[in-house]
């Protein structure tokens, strides 16, 4: 299967075309943007991790029956995902008060939440603006239908995900995720699962394993991520 | 019935205590803001105009089995209503789509909508930020149970509107409400129903009678006022 035209480009990585129409080829790129973009890093290294690490958890996630998009790795950076509608809400999950939460509603750090759903109209011109379930409607960005299957289905994920990471001794603070349509309708989860959509927490020590070390300038982002690979191998990889 | 303490002052009004407990007084303030209070003038006869408005109006919703916090007008510009605990949350209901909910979401101007809620976090320090049912509960301004009887009754009042203003020739484009809780833990509208919070349009010219003449300054609010004023009190005022 051949790499063919780039019809995604994004912060941290471009999709491409492949040989087979229901196919796209991620490329996972060395770049670290914050402050909605205004900032922007070129990392060596920092692909990759993303690459390996969101392989591990998709992986993961099958095994544990929730479908995603996921096919193979392809290479240390690259991997194969299903094309699907991408639908362009950014559904992040709140398992612990902090970042924006925090500010915005002036919500007292650390709270644990029950967990909390927020949808983000995916649209960088208009700053990616907190949606209820009505503009969402309204929008015909998803169905009423289309809107409660993908919080069911984002309970489970961060089900799952909590059992994960918490036997890396890892609490999951906080996740975006994205979904899309398959040619038959199905919500299906795409985008990835990583430090850079994920926050999480050092379950003793309490440190950010995650990009707010680069946020906040307070860590070296590849050593992080290369933590939070290690543990993961470590628990996922077998006859390791 | 003696007017006592200041115990809140608003933007366009101030609520004092009364001799009786469980009664305010209000006082419409000639006063008009735009831009989160950012620019504000002293605009003469204004505050007479709402408080005879919103009189007219909560007068009309109690007719219509609608309950509210008024009591009855003292003056031109004083009016009783009940005290009741006030939830902080500024509900929005958008007829057809204009002003910010256009701007945030790059939504076609003049939409036809299902109709649409939002809550609003009132709170003057985080810029009254928008909020889903989710965030409502989580920072405890109201249960998912209160969260569905506000619906519900806003859903009843925007019909009740939408008659009344359609009688006078006037089109509901949006409004503001604020509820609040009486002792009996019953959910109770409260807040004003005037130009103010209100979008407004002529059914015939499309011109705006309301406080968007201020706001965008395309023409004289007294004058715009007194116009929604007087047809009320043609549709209204009995043996008149």
């Amino acid at each position: 299967m051949s790499k063919g035209q780039l019809v995604y480009s994004g912060k941290a990585k471009e999709l491409y075309s492949t040989s087979e129409p229901d196919v796209l080829q991620v490329v996972y790129l060395d770049q670290a943007t914050a402050l909605n973009g205004l900032r922007k890093d070129q990392i060596s290294g920092k692909g990759q991790l993303n690459n390996q690490i969101t392989s591990l958890v998709f992986e993961y996630l099958s095994e544990q029956g929730i479908d995603n998009h996921f096919i193979k790795a392809l290479s240390p950076n690259e991997q194969l995902v299903k094309k699907i509608k991408m639908i362009p809400l950014e559904v992040v999950v709140r398992n612990v008060a902090t970042g924006s939460f925090v500010k915005k509603f002036a919500a007292v750090e650390g709270t644990v939440l029950a967990p909390l759903i927020e949808f983000y109209y995916k649209n960088d011109a208009l700053d990616d603006p907190l949606m209820n379930d009505a503009h969402v409607e309204v929008l015909g960005l998803a169905t009423a239908e289309q809107v409660a299957q993908i919080k069911e289905q984002t309970l489970a994920l961060n089900q799952a995900l909590i059992t994960l990471f918490k036997s890396i001794e890892l609490t999951l603070v906080d996740f975006k995720v994205e979904y899309g349509l398959t040619s038959s309708g199905e919500i299906l989860l795409a985008d990835e699962i990583t430090p850079d959509t994920c926050r999480l927490w050092d379950l003793k020590t309490g440190k950010s394993l995650d990009k707010d070390v680069y946020r906040k300038e307070t860590g070296d982002l590849i050593g992080v991520y290369e933590e939070v690979l290690r543990r993961l191998e470590r628990a996922l990889t077998k006859n390791n």
